[in-house]
């Protein structure tokens, strides 16, 4: 049962890569929300395979159909359900992995743990399911859009390729690229770091960095809902994700207080912090500036060579690389990310309507 | 209300660090457990403040007491309340921050959120809090010893001072000198920085790395409470932390894929892998591998230096250096990051009692 | 988010009687688990509209899709979703109700509550979506087979029409007539009763009594979560049901503790109790007696008759009678009453599983 | 780990009867609420034992102590931890019951679930926790003051003795006799009875009836957290609990459509219902009328008298009744009720503030 997230705005996802479909279920979500269509598809296809030569060329059809909790356009306060047909259930390619574990999947930990898995395609541990993350975090988003919040999450790092801190960059431009950095000359290293690493059969891993603007103050709920904790297991919870840190993050650990401490002013009406090491969250509450934090991803773990592993029974095989893989994933987990933060944020904007008499 | 944490062994914590008393609630912890009251002293006294020249000279008696829960020494199944008084219970050494916010504590965002705070130390905000839960964390260790899993965590970093990775360490030697950690040489450098920076009237960061050993497979669930994700959430929960990874973590950005998959084997009865990238956790469940992650703190905000902010008007003030301070967290952070991974484990393992038929 | 129901065995309805489709997510079912799909339909066609005379001849087509959480007929850990299509979604018998509040329904509370509603054929507060909670908890009967648990709802009463005791009855019987009464003279009167308030298109209220027989003992969470005032909460979650009652429930009240006692002895390996006047439930734990308990549902709101009412702006109105409905509910809710009790208990047992070492 | 109630003002409540204390934490009080703590000590005070011949004379000193959460009188949003120690911890008189089942009691069911017992005076299944759940619902009171919201439970019934409605009572005269029921007649042939019950050293069950008045409408959350079915499952929660109806209950079976259903008329600027059969709540929201309900509460099970029993080996045995308990509990279970139906509506005032954009 760790198939629902948030407690008011709160989703539950179900599907197998390769089964009938895969959706979520929305519930908590307020009523009398525009419930724009274009845009959830439109996220869904920055996730989308086969977008550009540096993701993977299998398409999927993401084609998302709302079977609840929008009337006439509108949402009822009721729990808004969308589905995602899979096009593609052929189990033909799968045979291979039938019976022996991919070295760095989850092949092997379901197969203990449940006793029974479906292996087409990685079955529930495929990144399949972050479709319908996406699909419930552009409802997140566009709620968050009637607070003034948005959302920007880009590409920071590939490989050892690092970009610029977000404050000198425009992050408005973050799609003019198909490796989703706003800079445009780390943008071009990045894909050519991407394009040699495929022509290697290999993989690589990377950083997507989120920018939260304008978030209110107050939200989080401390002790343990902290806000940048729920953020974290937001992103841990992404396939791949091996790391997150907020503000000064790892980095701040080399720093002394009298550095890392972010001096409040008075800026007109606000009070505000002249550094903000803080990622606009302090005591686990959002405090008004910028969040900011970086997520960390592995190198896929599916590759285009043989592998060494062993089957159900112990024996060693060797797992063949198949199929149409993405050399990077980070391109595509941008509107991952974003789907996870507005999540987080709308469940917190909720749950703070009753701090207070 | 976010101060429950887990869904079967589940605690929740209350108090302010110059309110009455601090405690903790424990329900779901198995009927049968003998409660070993030594043990959770024992851990108690090793996050107390005082204890060396290192940490604040302020002195705590965390004395707990059992208020229900255990029956002739042995749990019952029924919730198991802990209680410690706050003998510390002087609000004058508080008065100069009621109207004024502290650089980078949670006065600002507390006093927006709530519309009050008890300002007296922090109050809720204050580390103190976290003696409940590491109450609470070594029941639930109590709980893993009868699996046999043990928890090693220590201090692998104070600003730029590195130990060697845990790997080539003898956890066991963690508490034999002050800083906490195992690897003589460096802690000496450790002790001397802090030293140097407590002399400064300033403060520095750190990393703390927990292994945890003999998991069993199995333990974690998908798609939302990952093992790790559920990790990182509790280790960022954690006061003054900035930033969590697993297994390779940031540093396995810049890997690929061929270096970084864990190639898997059989010794003896069991399948392994021979490299452990992967910290123990594939898809977000244990595999019966080392599971190690790090934990990074920022530098205490309270320092022994004149600061620049403002109070509750906006005005510009000076917070001055009061009181007993640590000038570096980690060494006390060590059975506070070991609390919140017994908890989280002895949750799963209790969740995972339902997996199969 | 009121929409999920269990805490391990956990489900989340969505859909509208005239939206595309309704469904169920089923989180937390165990992996191994053979999902005979027959017996789900054969649970959704006993809920079925238009199975007899005394029921509403309008016509559903419930047939149900398995979207995930299955492979190759065995559960497999993962989320169970299943849909059910609307196939009737004519929006133009309801322009009548589109503005005015229909008596004693939930047109009023949702308009108020959310500002918005889908007032076809009352939306999300029809009791179509119990159709979901029928197909779920065929899943969480089949589960309690494997542990010998079996369920059995029937009608007791129609208007003043009383079945005799359970414990007289052969409940194998209860689908040999409409009514589902297993008292074959009983259920003749209540199909008379029926049939002559249809013919004054009016409808009348009943009792359904449910008995849960071979239950573990152990069953059930104190405090709040007691076996009974889960199973109360469940069964008053029904449309239409006003009370709840278990073991000597209401008539209890009359009688003193010398006669309500059941005295405790021992059968066998077994302890029992020679009366049962607790219902099978002491200090809300199964005791491993039969569990039973009544179920009051209100007269059906909606009348071929003409009532008075008021539109969104008070206007007085008059709502026509309209459509096919049931004169009677309480042959067609037997099924919901045992697909619910079936979650409750279905959760407990694996709730169960951590209370012990 | 059924400890919990409420999903916003969410209590933990701890404690034996014979332990070293009881008590409660609130999560999710907002803050900003003045701590009148005159009204919480007269609660308890309603609910304490030895406040009239016919209620027990055993004595409780239950001094509430408030532990953090509040700040200077006022709530800070934090966790409100509430502790009552318990006076009377002799165990002495309870080593009769130490290896025997006593008749109708939890004492069986809980060996059987735990494998262990606090057997001193019920352990935890002792309604002395229901102290613990008067203190917390106190708080819940003194929040839904703030809007206008007030509770009145009285005793409707003692044996076969019942009183008027309730719509023909002065619910402010229930404090005025012993037995807690507003009509004078009613009150001295209760107390008559319980008076004669008493002196043949039985018990006997009752009725409390309890009315909201002037509840916002729009509180409940379908489709299972309806307002009546959260009601029913906290009421059935409460030891001793067999029954709950509300609006017309049990009764309104009995009726026919056209004479249950609940005109609507519009009264100034509100939209109101001529009759009230739905009990104030329609699909499980509050539709602004009053609510109204029932509780069952059976005999109390501890007798003055000897009874056939067996112990944990299943010989028989003779339980002798020993100490002071109360012939009838209704009295006392009034501000139970009342504590309960708080806990239940300050939630949904919670829950429902992000209903709506």
């Amino acid at each position: 049962m760790g198939n629902t997230f948030g407690e008011i705005f709160r989703i539950t996802t179900f599907g197998e890569s390769h089964g009938p479909a895969i959706g979520v279920v929305i519930d908590g979500c307020p009523a009398g929300l525009t419930l724009d269509l274009d845009f959830i598809r439109g996220q869904l296809s920055r996730r989308r395979p086969g977008q550009s030569r540096i993701t993977t060329q299998r398409r999927e059809d993401d084609d998302v159909r709302i079977l609840s909790g929008v009337f006439e356009g509108t949402t009822t306060g009721t729990p808004i359900a969308m589905l995602i047909e899979n096009q593609d259930q052929r189990s033909k390619d799968y045979s291979h992995i039938a019976e022996s574990f991919r070295p760095s999947h989850a092949d092997y930990t379901y197969q203990v743990k449940y006793g029974i898995r479906d292996y087409r395609g990685g079955g529930r541990s495929s990144a399949r399911e972050t479709a319908a993350r996406v699909a419930a975090g552009a409802v997140a988003q566009l709620y968050l859009r009637t607070l003034g919040v948005s959302i920007h999450a880009y590409v920071s790092r590939v490989g050892d390729i690092v970009a610029p801190p977000y404050q000198t960059l425009d992050l408005s431009r973050t799609d003019e690229n198909m490796v989703r950095c706003p800079h445009e000359e780390t943008a071009s290293q990045m894909i050519e770091l991407i394009d040699k690493v495929r022509l290697d059969r290999d993989t690589i891993g990377g950083v997507v960095t989120c920018v939260i603007k304008d978030t209110p103050p107050g939200l989080g709920e401390p002790v343990f809902d902290k806000l940048h904790a729920q953020l974290g297991k937001a992103m841990l919870s992404i396939n791949a994700v091996k790391g997150f840190e907020y503000g000064s993050g790892f980095a701040g650990v080399a720093l002394r207080g009298s550095q890392h401490n972010d001096e409040f002013y008075k800026d007109g009406d606000r009070i505000r912090t002249r550094t903000n090491h803080s990622g606009g969250i302090q005591g686990g509450i959002s405090n008004g500036e910028d969040i900011y934090f970086n997520v960390a991803f592995k190198p896929v773990a599916t590759l285009m060579q043989d592998q060494r592993s062993v089957d159900k029974e112990g024996n060693e095989v060797i797992v063949s690389g198949k199929g149409r893989h993405d050399p990077c994933v980070v391109p595509r987990a941008v509107p991952i990310v974003e789907a996870m933060a507005a999540l987080v944020l709308a469940d917190f904007v909720l749950r703070a309507k009753g701090n207070k008499l």
